[in-house]
């Protein structure tokens, strides 16, 4: 390793020859995706873009797994509002500083990832679940273990299928991809492959070797030659739909947090605050156990 | 069963909870969807988007099959027409007649099942052929009996591809789709499964089980949470071409019936006039049997 | 076969029934696809299309493959200008010149063979390479010999990326077509198959007599029908960015040709000035082999 | 007049030879469009497009004005809640309720009136305002009297340019749709037809007799002519982005009723509440008088 | 002028330095476009399109006047039906053979002209209607003598629409587009550039001093910088629908020829059977007097 | 005014209420468009978005003139190359930093204007020329004083035509985009007015005014007014292709800078280079002066 370059709240920045590692750095939360971690991310990939000598790029996590997704215990909080003690009502949040933070995620972010001028690789173990995976799709090849699980889980805390993105279907096809959507079930890697949502499934011993060799091979290309094919992505990307997806998502992530539940729905924001993140995520998961099928 | 909600013509309409049934019923005509039954269906989604306890609808068949397809003794009266007897020459139909026909079967109706407010899945057993399997198509899941056949049989009437739609390249992707729309052939289940056709394939036995075990998951979620990811794939569909995809073939659709044959052409609807329906069928099964392959 | 139709140049025309053979005839230089071949190409496609007998036109090569891409000693001088001797500068090719060629290749071609007005299918044996394989994907169906390879090699040539057509996701998905774009591989005619890029991978001695086959199912439907189904596709294509994708193909081939090279880069043009093109070849091969994997 | 063919609440429909009235009829309101008129306006519209004698469509109201657009007092309750008491906090209606409400006007009739099968004339006088401008937009062609005022004064209630659509810029253009969306205010008829919003603007003593007069000129047009040239205008609006605008605009309604209100900013619903409908207008009158400039 | 470059039926190829005249040379027809002419004006244009030194095309009609549009006593022939004698019945034409001329013409020519690789102008005198005036707007500047009149008064002939096309909206808006294209009428050159029709109308003796001055000042660009200009306006027009509505434009040509008349409706074509063609023409015009307002 | 917040290079930022001012302060340069200054725009943009206060933002310019455009003496060397000295050769830049370039100033500014989160207001005096008038199209209102020339006199160094974007097309229609465009004229406020480019031309001693007071009545709106009013804003523009044209333009930038001159062609920057930038302007302006019609 050449020399830690900067220093990113919650990630690692390494360059090594013309590849830059950027690590995920929560590892005791399982690198869960917090405010601060994307506007870090955001920002390494901007000093990567800069740097004339990296081609590729490649994301990974430090720790037992790439991520989590979203943080159960900040779900809901994203926005700055304090949690509620028990019995207590969450105050109200006016759209615009929704929108804001939607649109500089699910937005901005996500096309940042999806127009990044460098060649991207994602590097996952264990767990690339709900906004990691979302995000993970957004770059150029995804490479994971074979351990490794994939999925909407967040789905289940009530959202019934917002998951889906055009890109998603550009990926693995409408019919996949709405399984996944509406179950918010897990697959493994294996699986992931076989729908087409990522493009190998490795050991998990072999998972570092096999991606450095993919982005040593990469950084053979010039770095003109990656800058203009990144154009002609662009321009597909547009075409199809997909550059539009990650607007449209970014609404209706605003949209969607002004849900209600009726007495009779299972409210898992409500079991949180009574019952705290842990046991929620129990309840949770026994509860819709037959949708993993 | 609850109890028995609404008489509808070729339909059966039943609430179990928080899922709708509705059950194709012209099982003496293996569910040939009749304009009767098209309409009836709308009907029935309607008055499911309009019950608030509704979550989930079941597409079903009564009978030995789900359905298969369009009536061979109708096609090409669907307007009104009468079929003239031998010898006798069709009358001409206006073309708003035929317009408003296929505007409201192929766009207004796909796309209501296509932006249906609650979560549809569709049970199918047996045979899925035809314009079922394009309506099948337009809703969020689709499992089948392990025996089931689907495709596009109707392209043999002398279509050559017209059935191909976005949502059928959004699903099973632009090479499968051809290869169906091309060829007319059926596929069974299991291969659908591999292709992405459809999401599931089980034993026949299974297949009520089954599908009732996933309705009764995706019940758990919220009313809110069900609107409002189907709002989700309302932008998705329209970002992608897939809500125009319903308007294009509507317009093909009448655009196609004016078309002539050629005396060296195999022309079934002059064979149906001829022979009768049930020799026409055999006739034509046997000619295009080199495109099962 | 009925009789040689028409003389064109590096292709040969045959009609037989209602099927037209565009057989590509360079098989000294494994059919690569000259400047005066696409042309051809083009005229043999118009004449077919004005023929009101044919109905389906299949594409297959003289010789040991169908093709292997563009001609490797001439990629970069299609526009005109002469090859520099060692040692010399290229001379500066107006704008306007590229715009014309690449317009006329990669938009009104690949489109003429997408909405060619009868059935096409691409017959391939042994190889099916970088711009003969997007000539193909814009068919309708594709079928192979077990031991053809596709893919994009001329990639390696120093693109990274720009193959990447909305026609290939909606063929095989994004993360395949990643895959094969990225790295530049080769996959056998299975892999194909499974990967949803094209429809039958047949052993060598069945091919010819398998798309003979096909040829003559689909030849059975009328004249009319076929016309029709294509301006179906068209409608399709349109609504899905397909067609548009041709467009910003040609475009962004344009603006590919002023890339540079830095000193520590690859450049497999200034190997091919200093070493011949059989050398660059074979040192390129070995470069990127570990992207093969 | 030949007679009355069917009640509708709040709408009166008169059929004279191959023209069909929908007067809006809630004059003492001054034709404000509530959810029974417009449920009533698409019933009639769907009367007048099943009956194959019926050409033209007039939209008129009676009384003095066209329509004033939403009613005052019913903004923000069209959801079905009830307007608290002074002091008390609204009750929080479901998003299902909200996007349900909210599609059924602002994209399925809008687009109904847009794709309307007959012809659409707007016959407006004195006021054609808010809602029922947006409505009026959607219409083929629009005569006012010379006194008539449009524009979207709904803005001034907090919306600050929501009122945009792809079909305003399109008559418009972006430079005049924008400075009427962000500003309010009301034009002239006569800036109107400048501003290319309307067709023409006549005397009122005159505007019964031409816009009757254009009506009997278009129900020349054959039936088909008339059924084919609104398949045309579905294929351009669908092109142009027009049709999409229904929905977006939908989706944007419900997302703008969560919107807050700072201490320090004008809320006309608090002053409603406070202080009567009418002085609420009034005061609001007022404050942006400088707008109307 | 330098020579006359080439003999074209129907139409003469002139070339003056940089510049090429085509002119419509069917004067005695009032240069109506007949199926000959069309494809000579699309063969000029590639000639002049091949030719390095030319950088403007300007159409202009030999005699009276522009165009009048579609030859009255052949519109419903084009496809080589033989005009019935008074009393027959027209026979039968495949849709293959409507589809293809009305691709080769409404699509393939307009988006020819559309994006023609020169910088293109019309010079209108006269008369500018129907098809002609369809054409006209697809060039890039539309110069006219005061007196010209131009519009769609082929919509008389019951087409009530069917003109409105995409690239017309973008030029007028689409209040002024619907009130020509239901009207049929015509306006003057004054009033069309008041609407944003053409860019400028001049008096008759200085129409071809203007044009020519404009051109010469256009000429003055590189040529490069015209074939890029053309590139920019290409991405433009798809990004906008524009091109996509060629495309639509062909296909509900070949629609709309299936039309049929009920006995109430005027139907121009059986009066022009019955009484000949000028008659037919005169009696429209004063059946149709009112839609002049 | 409150206080300077903020020191940006070639800018002020200055805060007043609810409203800030954004001015161009290169006066002695005419405000020309450096490198630097649309740099400290976009970061201006941010701090103006960021503040939650903030409501609407004044554009304007210091000195003589709110902006003459590019600055003519650095055309072309904007991405870092060094003028040559008379008679050298300008060194080769590699694709990747003039596409970075012009993404970041063609696209992504371009989309920070036009999406920005407050209202945008233009106050024009004197000049708004080329990429001055280009940004200022993106904003949401602009005002002029009656002396202010719009225009795109940029083309006239070769670009026949390139500015043509789809929000000027959305803004006066096609025909007037064109004209301005191929033209490379200069026209009034006034006619600008009338064109439908700008929204209101003013006495000059009225100008400063009359934006505050509009300014004003908008900063009545609610924040979240003006926040939902932009994502309103945001939909339509996707839909219309409006944003989706930055994107292309800015390769079509990247694209142009590539093009050749012939040697009868008159070349700006060879004069530019041989004789200064003024005899240069001079002798361009005496050139084109045709053009200015």
């Amino acid at each position: 390793m050449e020399s830690l370059h900067k220093e990113y709240e919650q990630l690692i920045y390494d360059k090594e020859g013309h590849i830059v590692y950027i690590t995920l750095n929560r590892p005791e939360k399982m690198n869960t995706v917090t405010a601060e971690m994307f506007h870090s991310w955001g920002d390494a990939l901007t000093e990567a873009e800069k740097d004339d000598d990296v081609k590729v790029i490649i994301f990974r996590g430090a720790g037992r797994c790439f991520s989590a997704g979203a943080p159960l215990d900040q779900v809901g909080y994203v926005y700055g509002m304090k949690q509620p003690k028990p019995g207590e009502k969450a105050g109200k949040i006016p759209m615009r500083v929704k929108i804001n933070f939607d649109h500089s995620l699910f937005m901005d972010f996500f096309r940042h990832v999806l127009l990044c001028k460098k060649i991207t690789i994602v590097q996952m173990h264990k767990y690339c679940i709900g906004v990691a995976f979302s995000i993970a799709m957004h770059a150029d090849l995804l490479i994971a273990d074979e351990e490794c699980k994939v999925g909407h889980v967040e789905e289940r805390l009530g959202l019934a299928g917002l998951s889906l993105m055009p890109i998603m279907i550009a990926r693995c096809g409408l019919t996949k991809a709405l399984d996944l959507c509406l179950t918010g079930k897990m697959i493994s890697a294996k699986q992931a492959v076989e729908w087409n949502l990522i493009n190998r499934a490795v050991p998990r011993d072999r998972l570092e070797a096999e991606v450095k060799e993919l982005a040593d091979g990469l950084a053979l290309y010039p770095r003109d030659g990656i800058a203009i094919g990144k154009v002609g992505r662009e321009l597909v990307y547009e075409s199809m739909g997909i550059t539009r997806g990650a607007m449209d998502h970014a609404i209706l992530h605003t949209f969607q947090v002004s849900r209600t539940y009726e007495d009779d729905e299972y409210n898992a924001f409500k079991q949180r605050r009574d019952k705290g993140v842990k046991d929620m995520a129990h309840e949770k998961h026994d509860l819709f156990k037959t949708l993993d099928k």
